[in-house]
């Protein structure tokens, strides 16, 4: 069973996904793993696309089409390596993002043509998660979070609109992919959220 | 005008690519690059591609997708931040591999779909070289020159089978592109194959 978890900055999906972990591992074999990243390789490209933007008057600014080759580069790593291994051997993936991020993120946010991203799925993403949690939390408290953990990465430092659109994107996608997309409030404390996400991944098993 | 110059390894590329901006820029701006990188950024995907191999046991094997993704993540970058504001300026680009060589190497070389890599270059390569030189040499003789020239990177360590399958894709790609490619003889002497080059990019300017 594949199972991804997608929301905007400090919405919580480390903290579930961790008590889901726990929970799950009682009776299953698990892997933890997140996107960009999940192998040694695909961490270095998580590396390149993560970096802080430079100074500006020195700046080589990284182009959209750049940022999501980089993104689907280090998925195609991440499937081959990780996710269809270990759903070959029947265990259970627990994946902090995944193809819903780009959308939401590169055709949201970045607004790229989602053609474009489809494209790319469709060619090299041999497996969709079965299942995946939308942590819906408004934007403005998820950002707050965020910052109360420390310095922000280049896509921490966007500013609030690009995370509006992210939003407004991934509730989109929630609506147009009911039957794999569960929205999750994540206003709700961490014991609710993860009561709650629990028992969806149990009746789906 | 952009021109772009593929072959095997060990064909004559460089000394070519040299003579050419010696020649060219005593009365155009020339602009020298090459693939995959030509920014810092891409020279760093470029790093990721050709780290030789590490110890078998060890070791996670590059899936071909994903070095298929870094190749155009790279050239992404490569248009948007060299070669598309070059040619704005009307500057001769001058580029030691570009799109054909993803053709040879990954679809010839490593078997992966044509179509997957013509999709990318419909969707991501906003300009294709106006002219290519296709340096057609055996095999043999061109692995025997790159030999001599020390360490062998991940791409050389391949078999020659590998080599060979390249060398007829670029063969096919020749055939179907008359227009833009131009084979030239590379077993001739450095000279005679400049003068050749020469004078065809006076013929097309």
């Amino acid at each position: 069973m594949f199972i991804s978890f997608e929301g905007t900055e400090g919405v919580g999906k480390s903290t579930l996904i961790a008590s889901l972990n726990k929970a799950l591992s009682a009776e299953h074999d698990v892997v933890l793993t997140r996107e960009p990243g999940g192998t040694p390789l695909a961490e270095q490209i998580r590396e390149l696309l993560l970096a802080p933007q430079q100074d500006a008057t020195q700046q080589e600014q990284m182009s959209h089409a750049t940022e999501l080759l980089l993104i689907y580069a280090a998925r195609a790593q991440h499937l081959d390596q990780v996710i269809l291994p270990a759903l070959s051997e029947n265990k259970i993936v627990l994946c902090d993002r995944f193809v819903d991020a780009s959308v939401a993120y590169q055709h949201g946010g970045r607004g790229m043509d989602k053609a474009q991203i489809d494209l790319l799925t469709n060619t090299f993403v041999a497996k969709m998660p079965d299942l995946t949690f939308w942590l819906d939390l408004p934007v403005e408290q998820g950002m707050q979070r965020a910052k109360n953990r420390g310095a922000l990465d280049r896509f921490e430092q966007e500013k609030m609109a690009f995370f509006q659109r992210i939003q407004e994107s991934y509730r989109q996608l929630a609506e147009q992919n009911p039957q794999r997309i569960i929205r999750l409030d994540a206003s709700q404390c961490a014991e609710q959220l993860f009561a709650q996400a629990l028992t969806i991944i149990q009746e789906k098993m």
